[in-house]
């Protein structure tokens, strides 16, 4: 279906300075030149976030997160008046907003809130003036107007939100990458930039670890059906477009494989092998707001089980501090924390309808003598932890049996 | 009448970083140990708008003012969040507003916006809060809920305005000087600081050239009869309470000289002495929107007159142009353009009721042989326009003639 509007969202790299600001204009001008409306959505020039939070830390240790959000927000803002200007410069008609100006209402939190309603009737109204309408990215208000912030990839929340309320045709992000891998590039120097993606797979690929998007501007989009187009604002090449799955995806069993070297092992020897035990220990984990990724209970000998879990290496020290209270209250002989692992998966669609996918991974990893120590899936991914000193080695073995480096995906 | 609360604006210098915002919070927590109630307007950060310009700049010498508005308010919004957590970490109740959260409506107007109306709702219901309320200087919103700024000493309106709308007790104005001198320091050694000048007096300082405070706050501030107290946020003296005339103060003839050097002088020679000349000049020019500061028109020798006028140097190319259209257009002879000259002011409001004032000025200008090129009187004020190489000279002349070393006004 053809529709003339398409958001686009450029993150800052692509904004950090005012030459990139201007190649930014330059793009819209070609777009502008085919038709298309626009709405464009913009983070803080390059790194200006992490300075501001640098000066409040300069403050205190724990600022106030209402405070914050008041001080982040005014990065966006700088964006979006500089973006204007340029396209004004260019006698292209422009008209910079913020989140609140627009309508972008959240809820009550700070640092993290969550988009509730759109109203956007300013935005439709710029747009029937035949303006490019620039909004700062990452930013709402609250039905206080109490101004506030999206938290980590919030210009791409910001700009899904807005192509769902505007009914836009593709919302286009812009980055420094050419869009999703097959793996990363660094690690395996044959892979391949993937056409076409579905939001589950993208969904899968964002929480294992790979950095393009977050995981909740792709679960809005993939709620509204939502194209995204994940490309480089420094060049004019096609990058990765997710959607929903379609037949021509199907084809290809594996989209990806990734690696993540930023967990621990925790494991739990020797605890009494009796019902309600993993109950106690991770109700006390969840209540110290740690987050725990794969859980494998070992078989039980003689009454007596070992419990594995991984948790994220940042919150390593803080679950030690749990685990240790746990370990005398269930009665286990003790606990053991390893931080040198490595978390292989492969994702992919394909493998609902396909078997033999799982079995083909451990095989791999055999052939190449690396141990798996954990192996969790679900219905579009394997994941296994193998020791750190062989993840990379892991990588590209998986990557070439799935002949990732030679199929061109549709 | 004793009234707790205070309104405090903090300048640009007050606030350049985060020592000096350290500061700022200490002397707001000795006001609180007092009993007084604060609202704590601030500027932006040091240089922080001119930067933001200078980027502008980069992109275009013609940015929309609509714009500029989104871009410079950024500033203040990072300075009042800063202030409010370094409070909030002193265990102070503190809450930072942008303009337009504390209702501060303007004009359509931008980047010289005025200020139609304060509803301060907002604000009250923090004080009785019992906490500290920073808010944004120099910016607003108008009707349509667009950013807008309200130009040169900006801060100093909002701290006005609302000072008269919360009905505070004073307004604090702290800067990087003491206060208001009778003469400018650097020139006068012997300047002393005035405990007390009325609203007129520091009107006609303003605009003579004095730049501690812009003549538009200072409008505002007498209209409402809010006491005013200019002093420096680098010590705890007391500075200069601006308020109405008081009996106190007519015992001193003169409260201060001043020297302006950057205005020019243009002389139209040989004019047709009839009637409509002068307004044909002055129409052309306030069309071309230069502002015109004195108008001498010297007296008619045998139907042609000579009439000068001097403009802020900073316009003198641009009256240049409209003049010699102008020349032909009445008939004149020529003109001439003089930019080595100075004016010299004295202002008080003791004039009034003080005959003798304006011949003392001339007779110390002659006993030092400096040459008077134009005169201009007010009420409460003397200027006269001399060769700019005596403009010091005769500064410090005038300064020791009213005895402006010695009196000490009560």
């Amino acid at each position: 279906m053809k529709n003339s509007l398409i958001v686009q969202k450029y993150g800052g790299s692509s904004v950090a300075n005012i030459d990139r600001i201007k190649n930014v204009a330059r793009r819209i001008a070609r777009y502008r030149n085919k038709g298309y409306r626009l709405v464009v959505v913009l983070s803080a020039l390059g790194d200006t976030t992490d300075e501001l939070l640098k000066l409040a830390r300069r403050i205190t240790s724990a600022p106030s997160e209402r405070e914050i959000d008041m001080l982040i927000s005014t990065g966006e803002q700088v964006s979006v008046s500089l973006l204007a200007m340029t396209l004004q410069r260019m006698a292209i008609g422009a008209i910079s907003f913020t989140g609140g100006q627009v309508g972008i209402i959240t809820d009550y939190s700070h640092t993290k809130a969550r988009i509730i309603d759109v109203s956007a009737d300013r935005i439709k109204k710029e747009l029937r003036k035949d303006r490019v309408v620039v909004v700062a990215g990452f930013q709402g208000i609250n039905p206080d107007h109490e101004i506030t912030t999206l938290g980590r990839g919030g210009s791409d929340i910001t700009a899904v939100a807005l192509a769902k309320t505007l009914g836009a045709g593709i919302c286009e992000i812009y980055t420094d990458v050419e869009g999703v891998y097959t793996a990363d590039p660094r690690v395996v120097t044959d892979a391949r930039k993937l056409s076409y993606v579905s939001y589950e797979e993208m969904l899968e690929l964002a929480s294992l670890g790979a950095q393009v998007m977050q995981a909740r501007s792709i679960e809005i989009a993939k709620k509204f059906s939502i194209p995204l187009h994940i490309r480089s604002s420094f060049n004019n090449k096609t990058g990765t477009i997710i959607s929903k799955e379609v037949k021509a995806m199907e084809e290809a069993l594996i989209s990806g494989v990734t690696v993540n070297k930023k967990e621990a092992k925790v494991t739990i020897c020797d605890a009494p092998d009796k019902p309600g035990i993993a109950a106690v220990i991770f109700k006390e984990i969840a209540a110290k707001d740690i987050n725990v990724d794969m859980i494998i209970q070992n078989v039980s000998r003689t009454g007596y089980t070992d419990l594995s879990f991984t948790v994220s290496v940042r919150e390593l020290n803080r679950a030690r501090q749990v685990m240790s209270d746990i370990v005398g209250k269930i009665g286990a002989k003790g606990v053991t924390y390893n931080r040198d692992i490595a978390k292989v998966s492969i994702v992919g669609v394909g493998m609902k309808t396909h078997s033999g996918v799982a079995a083909k991974v451990f095989e791999t990893l055999a052939s190449k003598g690396i141990n798996i120590d954990m192996i969790s899936t679900s219905e579009i991914k394997i994941s296994c932890v193998i020791n750190k000193k062989h993840a990379d080695h892991a990588v590209r073995a998986i990557h070439r049996a799935f002949g990732l480096d030679r199929v061109r995906r549709a």
